[in-house]
């Protein structure tokens, strides 16, 4: 089943049987003290040049997320939101966890956004899920909760089931609900990577949802993470993820991207693999 | 289980639990037109100069072809074997269709070498087995049989099955053979990497067995092979691939190999990819 994101002027299907949809990461301060303290200011010029810079290397839908120290983000969320939507006609995903700037950004976001995220605690479920159904949106459902990630599957498996439920409680088509299983990083713990692939399998076998994941999480800490992400995504597709949140600007990613989903059987003739390689990606 | 191979020195093991053995692939005179002629001169240098460049650039195995117009494949082949034999000291492949030249070259070969290849049809059975049963080696099946390669995977595992009940009818270790499911080019068939993993995840649930590929058949035809290859390969490591055989000079590919062994969990504290990080590759 395919589920609906709309931007200003584009929809993106995110699908087992679809290419895979690129979630860009870059408008997210933190780490990057420039863009925090610009943000501060209430100075969005950097977040544009990041918008048209992620839509230009093929992001599918653009994150926006503002929270940083000193950022008033029942303000200034909604302001990056319209900035962005002003500058790039695909969907965003709004990524915060203050409720109140979810509200607030969902009141001036065009299209069928999607929210990231709400997770399998109550409080989490209770405060997201009506605003979700309200705008009649999507939304990332992180599969952890209070006690925080499992490294068991079926763990996982356990809570992504809890919020589809509460999601069929508030009337969200099951469709609306994107799973991510979560990856965590392969230099603690030797078992993440085969973990995460478990858990994206059991939810797709399942409970037939679409998936995502911040798949960087995994090289965290290690040299080379551009190498190690580039290998696992490839591993996370096969098993059947069906979207991720990456670096757009990751010319390797991209190329990745472009070469599993040929793999994958999702680009028949190799048409856009080839348009790709010809114009020097 | 692991399949054991001998060297002159050196064992190598594969197996579900172990690190990617990688065969190296480079000596082989198809479509190298001065490796072909040096060879019907009976000039093995530029042999001798593969086998080592690959042993350095981390090769487990060293797979030794040597067919080509005018070479006198059961004299050659041996000779071949023995001066490879006298360079490395890990595990040796003896690649040929010729019986002769494998029975010749067996004799020479020091340790425990994987012979490639059986198919299951019952005159390569026939001829090969009895060999690989003598020498007390391993071998490698090929999931075809009279009637070409299948596009099913079920199709696949049945020849599998016809090639393991044909090993144990030679009383030939069921460890001692190495299946592969063998990739057909994405260029040719958009459901070649989805078939190709299917056939992976038979034969290993199914029979339990280890598995090799010439990997690099998936890009057959197309550009940017080294970059097909790179993100085939871990899908199908992730689908429970034990070796392939590939070109060990592609560092590209060696650090594909190295992030997926450390995505597999057979690299604990990540030792080895660390490693070679540090060696820079």
């Amino acid at each position: 089943v395919d589920t609906i994101l709309e931007g200003s002027e584009e929809q993106v299907l995110i699908g087992p049987q679809r290419p895979f949809v690129l979630i860009g990461e870059r408008i997210n301060p933190s780490g990057k003290q420039r863009f925090a303290s610009s943000l501060s200011r209430g100075d969005l010029s950097l977040l544009g040049d990041e918008a048209l810079a992620q839509a230009e290397s093929g992001a599918h839908v653009i994150d926006v997320n503002v929270a940083a120290e000193g950022v008033d983000e029942p303000v200034v969320l909604p302001l990056a939101v319209q900035a962005v939507s002003k500058l790039v006609t695909i969907p965003i995903c709004i990524d915060t966890a203050n409720a109140e700037a979810l509200a607030a950004a969902l009141k001036v976001c065009p299209g069928k956004p999607l929210v990231n995220s709400v997770t399998g605690e109550d409080a989490s479920l209770e405060k997201v899920l009506p605003l979700v159904r309200e705008r009649g949106c999507a939304v990332i459902g992180l599969c952890m909760d209070s006690t925080g990630i499992s490294a068991s599957a079926d763990r996982r498996l356990e809570i992504a089931e809890k919020i589809m439920r509460a999601a069929e409680k508030h009337r969200i088509p099951s469709e609306d609900v994107v799973l991510d299983p979560l990856a965590m990083a392969i230099g603690a713990d030797s078992g993440a990577a085969v973990g995460a692939m478990e858990a994206i399998r059991l939810i797709v076998c399942q409970l037939g949802a679409n998936t995502t994941l911040g798949a960087s999480n995994i090289s965290f800490g290690l040299p080379e993470r551009s190498l190690i992400n580039r290998s696992f995504l490839p591993m996370a597709m096969a098993a059947g993820l069906t979207s991720a949140i990456l670096d757009p600007l990751d010319v390797g990613m991209r190329k990745t991207v472009a070469a599993c989903d040929l793999l994958m059987g999702h680009d028949e003739y190799a048409t856009s693999f080839l348009q790709h390689s010809r114009g020097g990606w």
